[in-house]
């Protein structure tokens, strides 16, 4: 049994102890996981028996690619007639009920669940974006490979910058260097992100105060940005000596994104901010410590929370004011922001196999974001470090 | 009256003309195009009187960039009676009757809907993706000099990749150079789309074969892309010598796309790829010349495929065999799949300030495409072009 094939039968397993009939995928990104194939069309997963991807172009693509059988969809309009014939005792067996299907309601837009309710009158709709969610967060050694490659090429990347970084060169252009060494490592162009209007390329550079000013970004540090339709990550704004520059970036190669932040100076920093930026590295060791199968995740951000706070740093953690986030990491897979979430009410506790990007950053209006982020994927001892770039304040 | 309370002037007409009540507007690029601000929130606009962007995050960004009244958003689950609170009358004038308030039902989630349903239920939501879309397509003279500004900018990147490009170079080595190349002047680094699970990062090149693979992307030539991930766009292929290249590209300066193809050869073109391209460029003069006020959007495509089959090209245009696709052009602005669409059941008729992308192209499988594109205003009298670069067969 390949991935694609274990992947589904984990989900099946799931929609039975849901008492759920089937899944009806369409999101890129849960397609490409569940099939091994990025065509557009309709992945139905049955709780049971085969599952059948319904393509809608390019057929022959996904034919080549998918691990699951693939259908031409054909004409939408008779889509329901022709699940109805492929799948003939399921819909058969619900002919006295409705049938109950789940949809990634996080990801699929209205339009999309109207036009299925038309041609599928006869289901109700539940949100699977848990469920599907849920199975992602656990990474198969095949993933953590391919995020490890990820970390590779995201650090020859940093190093190729830091030995460009010059005064004065511009935040946009310091993020264009990175960008093209990763692109032509094989970065995809962006990191994708499952979250309603969030974006990102690869990541984000802030220098000083523009690394402080608050965004949209659902982030610690969204940055300046280039104008009010870009309004985040690297701005035009030149970087200057002996001020904080925070360099928050990633990739995503061969599908797979990672997740790495450094803090660098050319020249020194200020006491107080080396000192926050001193705090964040012991923050991130102190949790190191607890990243072991069976921890809760809220405890995680609770633990960093008391460790700032007992810093005397809280109002600069994770944010500045009205605009703190209240998160220390987050899951990273085949998108950015994945479970689980390091965050109050998230009471996953660690299991082998999730990869976590954890970041604690402090904020100071006006001067700068300092902190550090590494991804770490759980096993079953404790964690494999899968950024490495070198830590500590980088001094140039 | 700046641009922005202009735009919600003209949508709060049309709201009215429809009998909807008013307009809950969330996705990042609407928030823009109605507010100048991108950052996160909701954009109420009641069918009368003043229009009030709620803001999450962030409020003091938004505060700087909006030209609509910023209030912060505070608890969702008590938005409904802010809402109601704030707009007293209206949702009196409702007491006896649900209000029906219109939404982007073509890009919200369902799970985003469902919670504006859970804190607003005397609403009735209707799809207000049209009314939006509608509005979006003519553009303003200033929207105009932005795209004008990104084929610029696209020019200079294009003309600095053929000086640079060599046989044997990668698709993706080129496309890096054109994605350096307009990321330091400025490209927000994607193209924004609005259909679902659609991305564009900088365009696609394609040569020879990888350009004529079928995709899942709704366009003519989708390219081989990286790998299964990322199956769109530029590949590892070499590009050599005597075989067409396909460069299919644009960048987003300030919020504002532009869309432009030439193709490209090292060498010279087999004698029915040539004629390929020039009937491209056949096309392409005969659209233009009808490109006037009052023109029917779907009477250019026709023409277009009658023109195409009159050539004996007809199972190579747009696509080959099932993966034609039916269009002959888009609109562009904020995104790139914009109105209005050069396609069957498109009966709009061409009106000044739209802005449409019009992309004749021949497929040959196994071999390589061929084409133009160019984006053009169209004026009163006729049209702007858009796109700067030189055109005709670019033999290097």
């Amino acid at each position: 049994m390949n991935e694609h094939t274990e992947r589904v039968r984990r989900l099946q397993e799931r929609l039975l102890q849901l008492q759920i009939d089937g899944c009806m995928i369409t999101q890129n990104v849960d397609l490409y996981y569940f099939t091994g194939s990025m065509q557009t069309g309709y992945l139905f997963v049955p709780n049971e028996g085969e599952a059948v991807f319904f393509v809608r172009r390019s057929v022959v693509r996904a034919e080549q690619e998918s691990s699951i059988t693939v259908e031409s969809l054909g004409s939408f309009r008779s889509f329901g007639e022709r699940l109805a014939d492929v799948y003939r005792s399921l819909f058969h067996a619900a002919h006295s009920r409705n049938l109950r299907l789940a949809a990634e309601f996080d990801v699929l837009p209205v339009q999309q669940l109207k036009r299925l309710e038309a041609v599928l009158p006869q289901v109700d709709w539940v949100d699977g974006s848990l469920l599907i969610r849920e199975l992602r967060m656990i990474k198969s050694a095949a993933e953590i490979g391919y995020i490890r490659e990820a970390g590779r090429v995201i650090n020859l990347a940093f190093e190729d910058a830091l030995d460009k970084l010059r005064p004065g060169m511009l935040e946009l252009e310091l993020m264009s260097h990175i960008e093209t060494y990763v692109r032509r490592a094989g970065h995809i162009g962006i990191m994708r992100m499952r979250g309603y209007n969030q974006e990102v390329i690869t990541g984000m550079i802030g220098a000083g105060e523009a690394a402080a000013m608050p965004t949209y970004f659902d982030g610690p540090a969204g940055g300046q940005g280039l104008s009010p339709a870009s309004p985040q990550s690297a701005s035009r704004r030149p970087i200057a000596a002996n001020e904080p520059i925070l360099i928050d970036i990633g990739c995503c190669i061969d599908g797979y994104v990672i997740d790495q932040t450094r803090t660098v100076v050319i020249g020194t920093l200020a006491e107080d901010l080396l000192q926050a930026y001193e705090h964040s590295e012991q923050i991130i060791r102190s949790v190191e410590s607890k990243l072991l199968p069976g921890t809760v995740c809220e405890q995680l951000y609770m633990h960093s929370l008391q460790m700032a706070y007992t810093a005397g740093l809280s109002d600069h953690y994770m944010g500045y004011g009205d605009d703190q986030v209240k998160f220390l990491g987050h899951g990273i897979g085949l998108e950015i922001d994945e479970l689980p979430v390091l965050a109050k009410g998230f009471s996953y506790r660690l299991q082998p196999g999730m990869v976590i990007a954890i970041e604690p950053k402090f904020t100071f209006p006006q001067r700068g974001v300092v902190g550090i982020e590494n991804s770490y994927a759980i096993t079953d001892t404790g964690f494999e470090k899968l950024t490495v770039s070198r830590e500590g304040l980088i001094q140039l």
